[in-house]
Parts: C-alpha cells; structure tokens; sequence
C-alpha cells in the first residue's frame, strides 16, 4: 500500500446524525479505506445531529477523493465539505514583506524615508561600495524562473511556478535568514531572461536560478556569471549537484571505495545531470559514463546535439556504447536523475560488488528504493519516505549564506566541493551508515557549515 | 534659527572627567550651539571616567558638525564617537521577508514546498485566475525605479536609490499592509525598463513608478498600461496629484471657492505638474496656467518641446504669456512643484483676495510658508515643520489597497479623483480650517477610506 502523506492532508466537514458513536464508524471506514486520521474535532453538538471536523492523510489525490467516498457511504453522516490542508495553506501566498524599522511617528519616517533616507542615498551615491551594508542587497536574493521545467510538473509557465518560488524564498529565510524574492518571467527566449535579470540586479545580493529548462538554462547561467557583479547559482544545477557529492562521498565511505576509483554511471544529461557530472570530476571522479535517451552518451557519436556532446567529450573514457543497462555493467555508482522505473531492480546484480544507487527522479524515481536495497549496498532517492533523501534544502540557503557574508561576487567550483564535503561532514563517523549517509535538513548545523565553507569564515 | 530635526539626529559617546557636574555642561554647550538634546545615558561611571552616550537634534548635517565642536570643547570632556541615528536605522536594510507559514518540521515542508505545492501549481497552471488568491500576487507590488530622479536629489542611480524604494516597501506594509518589493534597474532606457517591468510582472499585483524621470516616465508608464493587466501608477504623478486635488478641494472650501471658478498657476511642467494640470481638470479646473522654465506656457509658443505642447494645448485658455509673476496677476490659487524660493512673497499680493499657496518643492520649497501666510489665506508645503504637509502617504498605500481588494487590471482617472475626494473627507466640517486641510499620514480612517474609494467596496 502507498504511503500517505500531510501534502495530501484533507480536512472533511461531516454533518451526522446526534449519536457519539458515530465517529468510531468514520475513522474506521478511513482506515479501512488506507487514510490515516490526524484529527477528529467536534465542532457542534444539538440535539438533531453533530458537526464533526475529520483531518486525514491520502497518499495522493485519488486517494483522498476514495477516503471522501468511504465516509459519505457512513450511515447517517453527509460529507458537508472537503478542504484541502495543503491549499488552505497557500491562500493569501506564504510570504510577506515587512519593516524592519518602527514607523510609529513622524520622527521615525523622517529617519526611515524621507527626508531622512535622502542623505544614506546621497552617502551611497559617493559611496556605491556601501550599498550592500545599507540596503537590504547585502542579504537578498532573487529566485527568478521562467516556469519552463518546475519541479517534474514541465512547462506550467511563470504564474504556476510562483507557490514554488514563493516556497523556496520561505525556505530561504527559515534555513539561512536570507530575504528571497520571488521573481516569475513573462518570456521563455533566452536573451529576454538573460536581460531581465541584468536589468533588476542592482537590487539583490545574488541570483538564484530556479526551474529553467536545458539547454537554455546553461546559457543563461554562463552569460549572467560573465555579466553580473554578484553571484549567480542555478540550484537545480549546482544544489543538487553539492548534495550528491556529498552523499556520495558518505556513501564511498560507507562501502570503502574512494571516488577517483570508481566508475560511475549517470542517468540523465539535462541541467542536473550535466551539473553531477562536473562537480564528481571536479571531485576527483575519472571514470564517469553519462546515459540518456540517446544511450550511453560518447565523443564518438557525432549524432549528439551541442550540449551532450560536450557532455560527452569530457566523459566516458572507456568509450562504451550501448544502453543503460551495457553502461551499469561493473560499475559502482548509479546516480538517476532522469525518469521513473527506467532501471530494473535486477540490473543492479550486474554492478560491482558493494554498489551504490541514487535514484532522484521526482516523484518516482528510477528504481523503488525497496527493491533497489535487495541489491545494492547504499540506496538513496528524492523522497522523503525513505532513508538517505537527497534534497536541495541541504544546500542553496548555506551556499547563499556564504555568498552573502562574504560579499561574494561569483562562485567557484572550489566553493561548491566545499560545501558539499561540509554537509558529508556532518555525519560523524560514529553515525555514518549505509541508512543515513546525509544530514537531516533540520540539522542546525548543515546551514552554517556550508556558509562557512563557502564564505571561509568559520562556523560561529 | 532653523528648525531641527529627529533625521539629523546624532548620538556622541562622550569619555569625561569622573564629574557628574559634566552632564549639565554637556546640555548646555548643546543647547547654546542651537541643538535639542533628546537623551542623555551614563553607560559606565568608573572613579577615573564616565562614559556619555549624548543623542541630540540638529538642523542639517553641518549643524550635527558644529554640536560635536561645541562639545568636545567643553573642558575634560572627549568625543570618542558619533553615531548618526539614521544611518545606524539603515544598516541591513529597513526591509525583509518572511514566511508566513510554519516550516517546523518535515509535514510543513511537504505543504509549503515539494511534493504538496505541486498540486497547487499545476492548479494554477489549469486555472490561472486563481494565481493571486493562491500565492503573494494578489498582495504584492513592485516599487519600480531607474534612480533617474530621487527625491531632490536627481539622477544618483538605481543602487543609491534603494533605501528610498525600501522606505516606500515599508511604508506600503505599514499603511496599507502591502506586500511591496523594490526593483532598481539597471537601465535608464525607456525601452529597456518597460521590456523589464513586462517581464516581472507575472509574480506582481501591481506596478509602483518611483523616482523616474520626465519625460521619460510618461511614456513608461503610458506603454506599461497598455502591455500590462495588472494596474500601474506612477506615484510621483498621480499620487502627488491625488493629494494636491485633496488639499485644494479643502482650502477652496475654507475660502468658499469653487474649483471651476477659480484661476490656477501650477509652476512647474515635469512629472508631477502635468498629473497635477489633468487630475485638476478632471476634478473640473477650468483656468489653468503652467509656468515653467520657458516662462508661461501657452499653446502660441511653437518653441516647446513636445510633452511641454501637449501641456501648453490642454491649458492656459486665456493665452497669458510672460513670467510667473504675469501669470499669478489675479489668480487664486498657485501650485509649486518646481524650485526652491521662486516665488517673492510679496507677488502673492497680487493674486486675488483670500489667495491659496501649495509651495511644495522639497526640501526648500518655493516660497518659505511663513511668509506666505502673511498674504494668503491658505498656505500648504511639503514640510513637516509646517500646518499642511502635502505628503504622497496619504495616498498611494490606500490606492494599491484598493487595487489589490478589487483585483483591478487598471487604475481610471475617475479613481484617483474618489480617492482625492475621500481624503478631503476625512477632515470633517467641524476640524476644517486654514491650518488643518489634511489629515495626518497616520490618520487610521485615510488608507481604508482611500481603498473603498478606489475598490468602490466600503471601508471596514
């Protein structure tokens, strides 16, 4: 049975008949029906009927509907309303935007606007160096997309990309005191994002590129980096790519292997994957094999569009052809972040001795992590319903930390080794496993060691 | 003596003799040197020294200079520091960002963010009405500037000008509680800045013009009405418009004109003189004159340029040409909105009995208020030292309130005259008179009754 979940939480409002036993019945035809019950509040009691608020966990929207259904066959209760926890918590949008200073009086806006504020302009005008010291630019960060790739959902355009944005900007405060604003573009065309982002710069600390389809997303990226005077991370590119190597290099450690030995298969050479591929080399990986819907990507194949050929060239140095299943033969590192159930649990017999498997694709990933462990010796994926996920949060609010406290404009690929051996380090060797090779993201120290290593001031 | 002021308030950390007779000498060398000294702390009183934290008053910035002179002069004392208050409010940054939603644990994560925003991104995506009820759009608006005209200050630049577009982000949530960003480009091109407002706009409610230069800003904004379906107002316009046509209405109804009547000069073509001349009109001004200058303008002069033609076409219907001081023979009300000390107080002599002067140039406005009352029976200024401050607070919290409540796509010219209107209003029959035309900024009944104005929905 699947597992359910609180992003799947509904609260049902039942209208019943005046008979306290009833809500036995209802939480029974909720088990019964697979959903797990939270909360059951009775909000009105009369003498003609009760008013019953009932809060349980789907495992998906199917579900909830199905569990809807098992409580309105109950009898004598009447389903009155269904409301859906996780909407609920998005009406009104999860940000705001407040004062920091008291604006009480007439003193106090003469200090924080004008005529006050005119002289801190006229201070920076003489100064620029001083903007970042007296504005908010010292600690935000735009996270700008263009909704062309958000999360697995595709091209769902700016305006459905903003919750997602809007969530990321609440992780960033709760996770590195950052002030992240969420900026959705109106065009897809490379120079037109290219430019936007030129053109609103001068605001910000940092550019945090979010959801933006590859190739594009690689242009984008190089441009900006060359352009701008304050750093630009694209995080499905280099977050995910500081998390695994982070928890590669526990997992290595777990089995007893060290990176440069080992062969190392990637599936999937779109943003994230091509971003894996250079930060494990950068790490010290030799032997890296890329698959995609074109086979085990090789210089040789002169069929392959620019940017895997690129990827191409600077990887498979052994030159093997063939498919994903050819490309896993002896290998000891199976990192997906491609598409749901493209490896057969059984293909990973065929690995080395002692293998590792990512399996990242969201929300399915390439192998069910139950079946991928028969065999190998380390399993992680995306999800959280599983040991060892995989997840971003671990990384772009201490990179962005670091970027900040530093006053960092650019970032390096020094600075992404770092802070990925920052978070590896955060397991101690008495608590390193096969079952927890990567910190919890609530870890309080996962933020402030990345920071640390980014910026090289150290941890408080 | 000038007047001082909380915004050139000092704090000098004083290191002095062990004598607590210091503290009256202190205060007295102050108050000499014309300062107010508004606190007074021993912060360590040791047998060899005391320690004096001093906050006071001073006019402007050479003022605060001649207090720290003034002091250290006086025998064992040392100024050891000083601090200037509004600079020390303005480090980090007067605004930030916060999550409106709990983020504790794993649960809240899967709401707030992935996998659960999923579903309300791809409902987003399958109905996108539902954009601004669902995320920070429907609270939000972008204070958009190109630093080419701040304050008084002119063209210092975008990344000077953002602690004033963060002063107005604060008072946007302090009024109206808005959810307002500051977007300082990087471009003074009118292309380049309607190409980038287009592109933000998708994550926004509502577009705020700051600080942009005539005649520039009119074009931006007239382009940005037409591409955009989210309300765009540039405040220096129509907000310092919306509050002169409030202030006017209530001082020709203390000297008990009418507006259709009465002959206006408006000194001063650019940004906010042209919103003045048409929200004027609309509010029914029938005789109205600009001066600015090329002298008065006047649809016969074929010398002008073109945003100051369309001026000259639409006004001055008795063809008067000559200076300000022509211009003003007879007339019953002069706006200023222009340069400091151009009007003589005497020529207000020969404006018609019972005479209206708005001198509101900032800092120093056109004619000193003090002057001007002793010839006009209704004097109102830009400055907070004086009865009647003309100040755009009043209006543009209430109006992107309004805009937001009713998901307006527009902002009319039948708006911005409600919303003037219900300013006026705010000052009853009873409380109005020479010296009381406007309410005070923090006036509760003036951002709710200017948004049900705007929104056509009553207030509370």
């Amino acid at each position: 049975m699947s597992v359910t979940a609180s992003s799947y939480s509904i609260t049902m409002r039942l209208h019943t008949a005046p008979d306290h036993g009833i809500v036995g019945a209802v939480a029974t035809a909720i088990s019964h029906a697979g959903g797990i019950v939270t909360a059951i509040d009775v909000t009105e009691s009369r003498h003609d009927r009760l008013v019953l608020d009932v809060t349980c966990s789907a495992s998906d929207s199917e579900h909830s509907e199905k569990l809807v259904a098992a409580v309105d066959v109950v009898p004598s209760v009447e389903v009155y309303k269904v409301s859906d926890r996780t909407f609920l918590l998005h009406i009104g949008g999860k940000i705001e935007v407040n004062s920091k200073v008291p604006l009480k009086n007439r003193d106090d806006l003469s200090m924080a606007y004008t005529p006050g504020v005119g002289r801190v302009s006229m201070a920076l005008y003489n100064n620029p160096a001083d903007v970042s010291r007296l504005t908010v630019k010292g600690n935000s960060v735009a996270v700008v997309t263009d909704g062309s790739a958000v999360l697995g959902l595709g091209n769902i355009g700016p305006g459905a990309a903003l919750p997602v944005m809007e969530g990321k900007a609440a992780l960033f405060k709760r996770f590195a005191n950052i002030d992240a604003w969420p900026i959705c573009l109106a065009s897809q065309d490379t120079d037109e994002i290219v430019k936007a982002v030129e053109m609103i710069a001068p605001g910000f600390g940092g550019i945090n590129l979010e959801d933006i389809a590859a190739p594009r997303c690689f242009e984008i990226e190089a441009r900006l980096r060359k352009s701008l005077d304050i750093p630009v991370f694209h995080d499905d590119q280099h977050g995910t790519a500081i998390v695994v190597l982070a928890a590669l290099t526990n997992a290595l450690r777990c089995v007893k292997k060290e990176l440069k030995d080992a062969r190392v298969v990637v599936s999937g050479g779109g943003a994230a994957g091509s971003a894996i591929v250079s930060l494990l080399m950068a790490g010290g990986a030799t032997d890296v094999v890329v698959s995609d819907i074109e086979g085990l990507l090789c210089v040789d194949d002169e069929s392959l569009a620019p940017a895997k050929a690129d990827l191409a060239r600077r990887t498979n140095p052994r030159k093997v052809r063939g498919t994903l299943r050819d490309g896993l033969q002896g290998a000891d590192v199976f990192i997906g972040v491609s598409a749901p159930k493209i490896l057969e649990p059984e293909w990973i017999k065929e690995m080395a001795p002692q293998s590792v498997v990512f399996a990242l694709a969201n929300p399915d990933p390439e192998v069910d992590p139950s079946e991928a462990e028969k065999y190998a010796a380390v399993v992680a994926s995306g999800r959280s319903d599983y040991p060892n996920q995989i997840n971003n949060v671990l990384a772009f609010p201490g990179v962005f930390r670091g970027l900040l406290d530093a006053r960092a404009s650019e970032i390096t690929t020094d600075m992404l080794l770092r802070a990925a051996y920052a978070i590896a380090h955060v397991v101690g060797d008495d608590e390193l496993n096969p079952n927890f090779i990567i910190p919890s993201v609530f870890h309080p120290d996962v933020p402030k060691r990345v920071a640390a290593a980014i910026s090289g001031k150290s941890a408080d």
